[in-house]
């Protein structure tokens, strides 16, 4: 037997009794003939004492760092107690133990603060999953994964799992294909997520529907993506949006209570997509702060400063208690708007004084009455500093969302042990895409646009007005769910298709099972998926996922630990009858 | 608002109770000026009963089977009770509804003993998982799944995901391989089980492992395998094999009393690998009941029979009160064991009579003392039959094996209902692949020698005596998981990867990293999977896994209700960088 105990057990109260214990060697210290090893598991860290009867044998082979061993003793009282740990009133009198298995020097300090650079530790990932830091994230993530199946099962919502081999339907973002070997020349895809099969479920009376489930989507990947991911997918039947609001509005603030011990007694706030758009700028808003986008365009537009005349649209935010910002410091802000990714000509400011005397960046242009116009609309107080950004509609939007966000981190606005979940309602049915040239499906196809608004589908013109009854759950400003009423009507299913561009036959090639299934009793339903990874990142107080993943993949979607993906045989190549092209020799 | 109650959940008390329903009409009666209608949803069924006012309404539209309808009303106590469904009290008077959705004539009727055959259903599964044993079934799956979770749970194991996109290591089965888009000419492969995952998570630390998986196997399918399937996967450190054994029992046990009620307050029985093959003729007995193979190879060699003198063995079994079988039926067991897939010669029977006497089909070659040492080796009493088949080892005690598995099916001695697990252990290491013409590991290379065989892997002479620390659980003669105690350090590892033939540098290329893991601290370690399909199968009394997967494949591997896999663009195999290899056009 290995143990009768772990390492996090053992407490005063068993002092006298015989043990046997098995873990890592944390540390070893000797003080005179005294071996002290601190033995790790899992559960925690255990004292051993090594005396003066077990030398011979450590010094025969020394025990390092990292090794594995098993030791028998007796739980003794300590004298110097370590108030810090949950065993630190004992230690083990050693009398014998086995080295299980050596270890050489890790590449990396075992520690929070490692000394091991990113490459590194995913090389060697299974050192890293070591460290108490990773450990905790991935405790973490079993404890959202079990307080959500807690909470879904306890409403009658039924685990089902749906298909990974399926059929490549490219739309939105690419399919990771594999090819079949038994049906030559013929293509599964892997599921971007299980959206066509739980609306299936839904026209067989499931009812509700949830899966804990990989998905995948082979896009360039950005910063913190993952070519896999995991969703916490949900569908219910005969609801309307209020239901499924309030039906995962509870959700969340279960996983809270589990998981943080925090309480939301109010309704999550909802906001529309188009107050989001004003007001902050984007469809994810962090309302851990205000700092609202303040319109100026109509205020300043005819001063003769040419920036603002020539722009689409002119924006504020009011750096609140910023008006001793100095020089230097409005001077880097400026090249911060200026840096390619937010691509702003300038920065104007204007700063509210103690008394009330409002200096700007372009006092040449407007005089103080004018500029306390700014200073009201924008709610300045004596102190504050507003700042201003001007240019094309969208890009300026989205500069001013960012410097919001910006001013909300340098001001310590975004707190991350404080936690403000948003609804974002109302989202536009379509997008256009500028690259294709066609409008596309802002959520997917089947989501449903507002009854009022079917009409405005048959007018192209109209396109951007029409609403979807689609909606995201945003937490400090990152989505980490969405979610919308489904289409259940085969018409409206075939028109929506139409809008996207879709051929009837083409819609019959790739969805005419959906569209069946339409014809032979569909209840009305709809649904939402959370984004797992990025929620219990948000909950563990981190901005990458890749921390609250066991075994993520780098930026090129490789897995660097397993040297993968590979090259394959040409065996394997032979049975599936593809070949490679090969890019020609240089 | 779409309902206000399920169908399944108004009760007598409710009477008076104005409410919303809404679901599919299951059938539509009419008695006079009055129309039935029972309406079903997930939860149960509900009659409604249309007055006069209504029949204008159902005259301009008649609902029909499987409309999808929302109906208010008050609910009233019925005249004529249903004793047979919990809402048999009560009827809901309808004042008004609407069809949310009109329904086609579905293909078949939807019911228990529905009348479309296999591949229709398939073809339209949405509807197949309407009937009420299919959403019993999977209503089953979400249960066992559930209170394996709660088991593994309380036993403080953690649920870690591990990746689907990982790296191809042709060992054993065929791996599904998806082509990489950012690492052009590169594979992933899906994962065959997460082995070696969970095996690294043992090597970090997580003591304690489980994840209800799917796994990929790219076989020819043989009847009832699917390419996808689902692995309750756990691993344990610092086991041994009693350990693992106990902890999994337990977790049967715990699974069989939620789910079927039944307790098993004895320990399983266990029962060696050679014991199996030797008393049952296969690695999965199925100890329902007994019928023992006995052989009687050296008991009937020499008496001038051909058949038994060139035999390797010959191998009866005692079917219990069956000595009245006629010859006809004698017959039809004859022929049952020369059909190609039995492939014996033919089947030698001994009849025991009431008074003891024994009659066979060789009398010319045995004499009466003779059979009854026939009839005392098998235990045979007056009214029993004893089969006899003989031949080469292998087949023939497979044969035996089948023999015995028929006459237990035809004796009736084969309940569904009554569960009889058992573990099957020490298994041998190695088998040798006749067609590869080489030892193969015959649980994975991962698998761990018994201690004191460990010496004879140098001789390949021996490889057959090996015993590996692997065991199965099989329940009701079908293999429901399996598992073993691993390897945990690198020199035995290594021994065992050139054991199988493979060379340093392919073992380095291959698990490289897992290698390279056991160098760093690993904990002795042990585990097991099961199959979750199998299981709730048999948990459900069915024979075939198909009806507990909601969207199974065929034997093709084909979807027939997607229509996967199907041909993709080519702008896909482009930008993959893949060209199919067709064949050539005849």
């Amino acid at each position: 037997m290995y143990r009768t105990h772990t390492c996090g057990e053992l407490r005063i109260e068993q002092a006298g009794t015989p043990v046997t214990l098995s873990g890592w060697v944390q540390t070893v210290r000797k003080f005179g003939s005294i071996n002290f090893v601190d033995l790790r598991d899992r559960y925690g860290i255990t004292q051993l004492l090594f005396n003066e009867s077990l030398q011979a044998q450590l010094d025969a082979q020394p025990l390092g760092r990292e090794f594995v061993i098993a030791v028998s003793g007796t739980v003794a009282a300590r004298t110097s107690i370590n108030k810090n740990i949950p065993t630190g009133d004992i230690e083990v009198i050693v009398t014998q133990y086995t080295i299980l298995n050596a270890a050489k020097t890790p590449p990396f300090t075992i520690q929070d603060d490692t000394d091991g650079g990113d490459e590194l530790r995913m090389k060697f990932r299974y050192l890293d999953l070591r460290r108490n830091l990773v450990k905790q994230n991935l405790e973490l993530r079993y404890r959202v994964n079990r307080a959500t199946r807690n909470f879904l099962d306890s409403r009658g919502f039924m685990e089902i799992e749906t298909p990974f081999l399926i059929k490549s339907t490219p739309e939105g973002a690419r399919d990771f294909v594999v090819p079949s070997r038994m049906n030559t020349n013929e293509f599964y895809a892997l599921p971007q997520s299980p959206q066509t099969f739980k609306q299936l479920l839904m026209v067989s009376g499931y009812d509700r529907y949830f899966q804990v489930v990989k998905c995948f989507r082979d896009e360039d990947l950005r910063a913190d993506r993952q070519p896999e991911f995991t969703q916490i997918d949900c569908e219910m039947s005969f609801v309307e949006q209020e239901d499924i609001l309030n039906n995962f509005e509870d959700m969340l603030k279960y996983i809270f209570r589990e998981i943080k011990g925090l309480e939301f007694p109010e309704a999550f706030p909802r906001m529309t997509f188009d107050d989001a758009m004003e007001y902050y700028g984007n469809d994810k808003p962090d309302i851990r702060f205000d700092m609202k986008l303040v319109n100026l365009t109509n205020t300043v537009k005819g001063h003769g400063f040419k920036v603002f005349d020539e722009a689409e649209v002119v924006l504020a935010i009011n750096a609140t208690g910023c008006a001793e910002y100095t020089r230097k410091q409005l001077d880097e802000l400026t090249d911060w708007v200026k840096r390619p990714q937010i691509g702003m000509s300038g920065l104007i400011y204007a700063r509210v004084g103690a008394d009330g005397s409002v200096k700007s960046s372009v006092d040449k242009f407007f005089d103080e009455t004018q500029l306390k116009t700014w200073a009201t609309l924008t709610n300045a107080q004596p102190g504050d500093l507003i700042l201003v950004v001007a240019g094309r509609e969208e890009k300026t939007r989205k500069a001013a969302s960012e410097l919001r966000l910006e001013m909300g981190e340098r001001l310590g606005l975004r707190d991350k042990n404080v936690f403000k979940p948003l609804w974002v309602i109302d989202f536009p049915l379509f997008e256009y895409a500028e690259e294709e040239k066609r409008w596309v499906a802002r959520h997917h196809p089947f989501t449903s646009p507002k009854p009022e608004h079917i009409a405005l589908m048959d007018d192209l013109s109209r396109y951007a007005e029409i609403k979807a009854n689609a909606y995201d759950i945003v937490l400090n400003g990152t989505e980490v769910g969405g979610g919308s009423i489904r289409i259940f009507q085969r018409p409206l299913q075939e028109k929506m298709f139409a809008a996207l561009g879709m051929s009837p036959e083409e819609a019959q090639h790739k969805f005419g099972f959906l569209l069946g299934a339409f014809e032979y009793g569909a209840p009305p339903h709809g649904g939402i998926a959370f984004g797992l990874d990025r929620l219990c990142a948000l909950l563990g107080g981190s901005d990458t996922i890749r921390d609250f993943i066991a075994f993520p993949k780098n930026n090129s979607g490789r897995d660097v630990m397993l040297d993968a993906p590979s090259a394959i045989d040409e065996a394997q190549l032979n049975e599936l009858k593809i070949d490679l092209v090969r890019a020609p020799k240089a």
